[in-house]
């Protein structure tokens, strides 16, 4: 009965897979790279003092421009240069739309954000997997064929290596008749961004995203910057799918998350910090530490091999994210948590290896 | 410059185009169908009360369980066969992508939601426009052609008009191979939902939102409900475009929303009564009204044409919808306002019409 009502090749999609959301309060969550503190206080105080009852009871503003005014200043930018939209997932999906459905195939690191090969299935869109080099770094010279565009996080996902802008422009170049997206989740923990080249590169797109370094995964928020020809695309499938597709408690919440530059500035500080004296303490160890300028580590721990490891840690009410695939199947993607989080993270990993000799 | 880096058709594609949202407040807002009253308190004090410091950091559920559960629960369905959306509009562009992209047109009358042709054209699909009859009623004996499927608003928009039950069935039956879509935005206004069938018909798909009778246009949440065989086509789509759609704040204001019944009769009671005495009212002062069972009226003024009506209603801070399009270019689409806005109408119709004699 089932299937004969479905599109034909929606069974062959093979969607992805999310982190795992446990209800369980105890569990120390290290698994899907959220902030570990809470958002803004201008931001969450809004939903208190704010009265919604009738920005709810009406259609939300479809073109979020305040929100769009507050993302263009703090990036000095226009605001015909932002495209927002329902968490960058929702953005990713519609630039795929907008911008890679060619005969070339798409292109991107072997190891990188699982979505992508997802969002290739929807859209009917070809892509090759250009492989990292053995230390996980992106080999540049790799990316000049014919392709419908180039898509790389960037520090990458689940590594972590972080491509300095000397080598985002090489890739610029690259695809010079080409969209390039530069996928920026994790820029805010220690990257410089290529938001600085928009003006010089019409083929540039940077995506952010306020689940990592606003602390808003909640609020699904991501947004798009680039030259106006590249925001018009995307405006014109966004306004064909979903012409309101930001909430009006969202719009107003993430323009007060934004503009609060001094707390982002903060957390971030803070986060980079722990960060630094994780990297260096689970080195000491034993674990292989993957150089990291985002909020997570991909560490390989020196046994009893990365998927016994995460077990051991499950067992022990720590969540971390084991990634069952090629070349990094001996590696865990551990996400940056409180001090204190590390601390019990760091205790365990001790008492894991010492049960081992 | 600028499109050489779209996807080819993009170009091609005619976004839909929404009802203006003004930021004036002394306007009399009649154009998009919004709910007149602040929604439920119940889900309006959520805001205030609990505290979503936790709730923003975090990934929300992907799932949305409770939200789907208190949908289950009022409809008496199982969660298994509801499906959320970021708007209705998000699940109607998905249900699009999973049941109708096939070599056979999708058919739906030639009197709509104006968004469905957008939909077809962003995912290729072909589609054939059946007429209504001259009182904008449904002709069924139109609709068993061989199909990718049929959608169908009910009440339809921007007509109002109900389609009984048994018509539905009728319809259903036409189709027995392929999803019927029943888009019941307007339905709490009057008519006798569809979800009453979904568990004979397995073709069958029923949409709601909360936008209008929840008034929380603001909020972007619109639901799907059918066996569940076609929710997990939804899902499967869902998953590959964005695995979390609805944020924290979203769901639980939606769960409380949807599980305030009391507050909900009371207010689809409020609009049925304003709508009957101002339907009434209108006729009597020499408009047309076509019989409505949803939040708004399609009027033909008496005179002098309804876009210079608009015009003149414009001039007089009372906005209401008027669609440049074939059979429906004499008419005017009204929102149901508060009884107060609808009398503001009613002494500025009579005063257009006196400055026309």
């Amino acid at each position: 009965m089932s299937k004969i009502f479905w599109s034909p090749g929606l069974e062959q999609l093979e969607p992805y897979t999310p982190g795992e959301q446990p209800e369980s309060k105890t569990l120390i969550k290290l698994n899907t790279n959220e902030n570990p503190y809470p958002a803004s206080p201008q931001a969450l105080g809004l939903l208190k003092q704010y009265d919604f009852s009738d920005a709810l009871r009406r259609y939300p503003d479809p073109e979020s421009r305040e929100l769009r005014r507050a993302i263009a200043d703090k990036h000095k930018l226009t605001p015909e240069q932002v495209f927002v939209g329902n968490g960058s997932d929702e953005v990713l999906a519609l630039s795929f739309y907008s911008f890679f459905r060619r005969r070339e195939p798409l292109l991107f690191p072997d190891i990188t954000y699982s979505f992508y090969p997802v969002y290739c299935q929807l859209f009917d869109i070809e892509s090759r997997k250009i492989p990292l080099a053995r230390d996980f770094s992106v080999q540049l010279q790799d990316y000049s064929a014919p392709a419908a565009g180039v898509i790389i996080p960037n520090p990458n996902a689940p590594t972590g290596r972080y491509l300095p802008l000397d080598e985002i422009e090489a890739l610029l170049e690259c695809q010079p008749q080409r969209v390039v997206i530069v996928d920026e989740a994790y820029i805010d923990f220690g990257g410089d961004s290529a938001i600085t080249l928009i003006n010089r590169y019409p083929n540039l797109l940077v995506i952010h995203t306020l689940s990592k370094s606003y602390a808003l995964a909640g609020l699904r928020l991501g947004f798009a910057m680039g030259q106006k020809h590249l925001i018009q695309g995307l405006l014109r499938a966004k306004n064909s799918f979903n012409s309101y597709p930001i909430d009006a408690v969202a719009q107003r919440v993430a323009t007060a998350a934004i503009r609060d530059t001094a707390w982002h500035a903060d957390n971030c500080g803070k986060v980079i910090a722990t960060r630094k004296r994780c990297e260096q303490t689970l080195a000491e160890i034993g674990f292989e530490v993957v150089p990291s300028q985002a909020n997570f580590l991909l560490v390989k721990p020196p046994q009893p091999g990365a998927e016994a490891f995460n077990q051991a840690l499950r067992k022990r009410d720590i969540l971390v994210r084991y990634f069952n695939q090629p070349r990094i199947s001996e590696y865990l993607r551990i996400s940056i948590g409180t001090d204190a989080e590390m601390d019990q993270l760091i205790r365990n990993c001790k008492e894991i290896l010492a049960s081992q000799s």
